[in-house]
């Protein structure tokens, strides 16, 4: 039996240098309740250069990983399909979802994520708020 | 048994102008093939009010569509949230899955989408090709 949860993050490969930031700072501090198996999300070097591997490859074993997780939990406030697609085999999968949206941004959160009742939805505007959030959900 | 084909037309709300000229012509060519469940996909006036219901409704109205449909066909080149949840769903579910990408875009099609053996990946320049693309999938 695994002592530790496994804890999946996924973010917009091009989200903004403001995303960035909170990516590696979610990071971090989801690293307190358990083992992040996509850490590398938190690593602004992706942004630039992306993944040198080939797409099935990143596919598979990003489905991988989500599958061994317990939870995931995913920055949406940028657009992305990607994540949208995890969240969406997620939530099939009965995985809790917690989605984190930045408030200020001049986006609407879809209908898809914000409508489902799988997924809990929470609007952060700076970081205490992040980490407050994130404790409710994981503590 | 019904007689014709049910098709779940996908693309980003917030999507451009071209785009929207593209959703409009992608859903008048489905409509050949059997009936386009969300038609409205392809009215660009949604783009600009957005749908006036409560989100939990729009999202549990299309997963019933989701789910009465033969085939998803999904418009890819704008990144969208809620276009990746459907793709997750459907390709958990064993619906046939048609992801279209506009060439020349600077956009890479997510690694998530791209390197799924459960979806069918076309790249297209213009309408003809739009129309062999749908053609080949459907016909």
């Amino acid at each position: 039996m695994r002592m530790t949860k496994n804890i999946y993050f996924a973010g917009a490969i091009r989200g903004g240098r403001a995303d960035w930031a909170f990516y590696q700072e979610m990071v971090r501090l989801l690293g307190r309740y358990g083992t992040v198996l996509t850490e590398h999300v938190g690593n602004s070097e992706l942004a630039i250069s992306g993944e040198d591997m080939p797409d099935r490859e990143i596919h598979d074993r990003d489905l991988t990983w989500l599958h061994q997780s317990d939870y995931l939990v995913a920055e949406v406030t940028t657009p992305s399909l990607g994540v949208g697609y995890e969240i969406g085999k997620a939530t099939e999968w009965g995985k809790p979802v917690l989605c984190l949206f930045r408030r200020g941004s001049d986006r609407k959160l879809s209908a898809m994520i914000a409508g489902s009742d799988r997924v809990t939805v929470s609007i952060y505007d700076d970081l205490d708020d992040v980490r407050e959030i994130i404790s409710t959900f994981l503590g």
